[in-house]
């Protein structure tokens, strides 16, 4: 409704030129047809009858040029993905800097316009990731004159915001994201704190934040949902005039209707004076995350925060493909005119990559990208009468570059693809591997290929590239396994015999006797490693239909809660202040399920043992020092 | 915006007294801060502090009488649901008739107004659960004297009409639910049909539906989303001319907007004469299907269509447990006081069963019902600083039936558990098992309880009761696997022996070599069982946290695809048109992942038998022939 009221005062925008040969594009037919403008809406990424694009193909989506408080273009939206900080807040998910960094270049593909890389204060290993991004992804400039603006996240003191410039300082566009909560309940609850404190913090955090020379800050008034809107007006009003050139207003524990929060974003615009850009970030607690984003855009917003897949705390966030679909079908048509610099065609790689690297699946009936949003295009059982696929479909699979069957996947690998066609398939995945990265690759893609009969899929590929060692893990291995061998069933005690190589080059063979052969398995694994861990996940998947198909099995481990844990395994959401015990995911891929299980508890035990090596102590240890110190003093002050 | 437009048309209702002890129960507190009248709004079931509540507790949600056409109160909304038709149309998810059953009688004690059973025509074995269904959760009057009114759905024609007719009459409130589509797509490339003869085959079958004594009719232009809304003006009003007491407008393809969607219903009460509740059903694919289900109730609709966990082909439908819960936290204060008869702490046992049953997963970030929904309520690692729940939470976990720790899951079951205690536990989680399958069931526990140290979960016992043929399959078991020997590794060639009884009670032992112990069970299986099938899909899941954790296998199997089909075993959408192998779906939970997973998949196998010999000829293959029939004749008319 917010739209009909706003339409009229905006003038609708002219569509950009669209490229010939993108008319052409399978994706785009279908999309044509199914919304009468959406011509004019998007299809800018140009789609291939067969095969995934090559990257020098995508015409890149027309962006006006960045400057932090304002966009000359009064329809587009920026799209702030925030899959690394806010997303790898989610109980469990857990990314290495090296993974960070892999998604980051992918996530500036898809053509993001704002990165937030992390937490920089919340322990070495964000600061590092957020760091290397600024450096890395954060100087490459595409032909276009992209590059994304790289932001790091703090809490509106010094110490946060130093470490938060620290991490971001080096990209060509740097941004520092600082907040405070000013919900009555937060601040009463949680920092204790009067409104006129909240505001002089506020106000103290984004002038300091200026003063380092950052000229792109923004500002989050955190539960600005449940916040007095009289005084949002005010600290908002406060942070511009001291240099927020972003105002981000989070729905922070998913309550608002679309309605509520798109009335909450145009009371902002009319009410807070000065030049910014409002922006939304919504969870998703109801359910209502993307059509709050939306609303949030109807009524003024031009940024709007997602994580990919919608990840995140809780119900996480705000779907990036969901809110960015929605744009690119109805926008032009229905939010006069809003447009993102999107391109389609990256969203499927993206949402599989952080699938893989985060361990949060995605359910089959997940919009957009779930594995059953093109069953219906499996065809094997396809019914003749639907010649016409519109009937029931919106979205091509293409355009989302979502690619299916022979004439898709282009080259099929099997055991006599060379190395070079599995390095450009890997490429073409989005795992762009060199080196001795590739060459293991190569092996264990070999030694699978022999094994089966019809070619190894995608599907397969990215669970071997993404296995063990192979998930783009720097850490060295400290232990290798060498054999493992396993009888078990309904008749006796499952035993298991591992043969390892330690950190210390020497071979040793150890038995164990289990519940199962896995647990035999990982007994016999732990005599050798002798890591107290506890098993906080246990999973195995068939990579493709069929029973020849790979096993892959994700195991999540973390020292083990008896032993007093240093900060430094500790993870701690700086935000809600909640710390809970790191936790270290690994994934084999094997026609073995028990080798397949065996090689991802190595994995992740390697991972365990060289992060506390590199972690002894930490800025995360003082984190969670500053935490329990904090709360200390505010019981002494509530005393 | 729509809430606000309409609002002042409205009388804001009287907020039904709550029965005292609610306000002592432990989720009141939370949700009446989190939202000042949400006291009003809900907080109808009894919550009581630890442990599940026993049914005879929860004070049910008042409603008022039912009259099909029109409902004596403003603000009541009903709550329509179709997991068991629309959800259980999800490629992969299959239910059997028992399993069907199960879920009704939870989606009677939930207080869902009416239970869309399934689509009669479809196959016999819909037709048979729908009959089921209606006989007996459809008789099961409640003391309160509500009874789930149970529906059937049809295409419009009298063949399926009578199917439905047959499958709801026996039930106390029986509704025929018929459709046809109406958007110039569908009626172009899928019916071949012009807009007055779809007027006519609408009204017909209203008609025809009356005719039969059904005094409660359901009708549906598919794809009102994109239909032109004159037309639906034209054809709703000749339908309700013709009796039809429901009007349902689906968002088929899930394209619209909120805003778009609420200006859509407002339009039809406008222009449609007449005494008739207005529903919606909408669909998820681009992530906005519960915003615009509360879009067209905030529009006049006083039903929505939902199904658990928001199942369904592509993105699935609008999730009950989302619509209901926003209606629950602020229908009061932002949709005009609109409530529903739902009880919010049956939502996650019935999201669990339909989880177990169907197969479909969950995301972790799933709003409501997913894993990480109250994953910091876990507790373990739980911030100290944290002492109000509330700056995080809006809902209390068990305000939806969420129950945690030693505290709340009351008696924790272990190998000193009686056969009776096992009993209750089962039917406070929503199995209420009795004879044989209650034994059958007890002797899996105690192998169970005797192996673990901790005591066995409530996870672990609903892994354990849907286990194989625990999986409240009705089915006579063909095959009895009796042992499973397995040795594998990264050392030799992976082997296994299995021992079998046959349907003639023969014990037969038989081995094999495969890719992994997995594979080699599997073809020592089907050597013995000699029935052709392929692996559709293969999971192992750690039932909860720890080595010592059960391990759940689930196995989905169907007809090799080589061979031609007979109809019985397709699998028709009849709305879609679409036909797929009919696929089987079993668990299988032990200790030992490879005895587990030769469970489940020995049950699979003994469904799929079992189906194939009592649905030899079926209506399933004339549904078949007649879509293949209906295509003929459309290409000659095309022609």
């Amino acid at each position: 409704m917010a739209a009909q009221c706003a339409a009229s005062a905006v003038v609708s925008r002219v569509a950009a030129p669209r490229p010939a040969k993108a008319l052409k594009a399978a994706g785009a037919a279908p999309v044509r047809s199914a919304t009468h403008r959406a011509r004019r809406v998007g299809g800018r990424g140009v789609i291939r009858a067969t095969g995934a694009p090559k990257d020098e193909d995508v015409v890149r989506a027309p962006r006006p040029e960045y400057i932090p408080n304002k966009i000359d273009d009064l329809n587009y939206v920026r799209v702030f993905d925030t899959t690394l900080r806010d997303g790898e807040q989610s109980p469990g998910a857990t990314l290495t800097s090296k993974e960070k960094l892999d998604i980051a270049r992918n996530l500036a593909k898809l053509g993001v316009d704002i990165i937030e890389a992390g937490f920089p204060i919340a322990s070495p290993d964000d600061l590092e990731a957020v760091r290397n991004i600024a450096k890395n992804v954060g100087n490459e400039v595409y032909p276009d004159g992209y590059v994304p603006v790289i932001c790091g996240l703090s809490r509106a003191n010094k110490k946060d915001i130093d470490a938060a410039w620290e991490g971001v300082r080096h990209a060509k566009r740097p941004r520092i994201h600082t907040f405070i909560a000013t919900s009555k309940i937060h601040m009463e609850s949680k920092l204790r704190k009067t409104p006129d404190e909240v505001v002089q913090i506020a106000v103290d955090g984004v002038t300091y934040a200026r003063s380092l020379g950052c000229e792109d800050v923004e500002f989050s008034p955190e539960d600005a949902g449940r916040s007095d809107p009289e005084f949002l007006y005010r600290i908002l009003a406060a942070v511009v005039e001291a240099g927020a050139t972003t105002l981000n207003i989070p729905d922070t524990v998913g309550i608002c209707l679309p309605e509520e929060f798109g009335a909450l974003i145009a009371g902002i615009k009319a009410n807070v004076p000065g030049q910014y850009i409002i922006s939304t970030h919504c969870q998703n607690d109801l359910g209502l995350s993307t059509a709050n984003s939306l609303a949030g855009v109807a009524n003024g917003a031009r940024q709007v925060e997602c994580t990919i897949n919608g990840i995140g705390e809780r119900a996480g966030n705000a779907s990036l493909e969901e809110v960015a679909m929605s744009i690119w079908m109805r926008g032009q048509e229905k939010i006069f005119g809003a447009r993102t610099g999107i391109n389609p065609v990256y969203i499927y790689p993206c949402s599989k990559m952080v699938r893989e690297y985060s361990g949060m699946a995605v359910q089959p009936h997940k919009a957009i990208v779930g594995a059953n949003a093109f069953a219906h295009e499996s065809g094997i059982h396809q019914d003749g009468m639907l010649k016409n696929k519109l009937t029931y479909e919106i979205i091509a699979p293409e355009t989302i570059g979502y690619f299916r069957g022979e004439g898709d996947v282009g080259v099929v690998m099997g055991k006599h693809s060379g190395r070079h066609a599995l390095k450009s398939k890997l490429k073409q995945l989005g795992f762009p591997l060199e080196g001795d990265e590739l060459n293991e690759m190569f092996d264990r893609f070999k030694l699978v290929a022999e094994q089966k009969t019809g070619g190894v899929g995608d599907d397969e590929i990215i669970a071997l590239v993404t296995s063990g060692a192979g998930q783009g893990d720097d850490t060295a291995v400290t232990w290798k396994l060498d054999e493992v061998q396993v009888v078990c069933g309904t008749m006796g005690l499952p035993t298991a015999t591992v043969k390892m190589t330690g950190p210390d080059a020497v071979t040793r063979i150890n038995s164990a006797v289990g519940t199962g052969p896995v647990d035999a398995a990982y007994k016999a694994i732990d005599g050798l490693c002798r890591v107290k861990v506890d098993l906080v996940e246990y999973t195995v998947n068939a990579v493709v239909e069929g029973i020849e198909s790979l096993a892959q099995t994700r195991v999540s481990i973390r020292a083990k809660s008896d032993q007093t844990m240093p900060g430094a395994m500790m993870k701690a959401n700086v935000q809600t202040g909640n710390v809970e015990a790191r936790t270290f995911m690994a994934t084999g891929a094997d026609s073995d399920i028990v080798v397949s299980s065996a090689r991802a508890y190595v994995a992740a035990l390697n991972r365990m043992i060289s992060f506390m090596r590199s972690n002894a102590e930490t800025v995360a240890a003082e984190a969670v020092i500053d935490i329990v110190a904090e709360e200390e003093e505010k019981k002494a002050a509530a005393a």
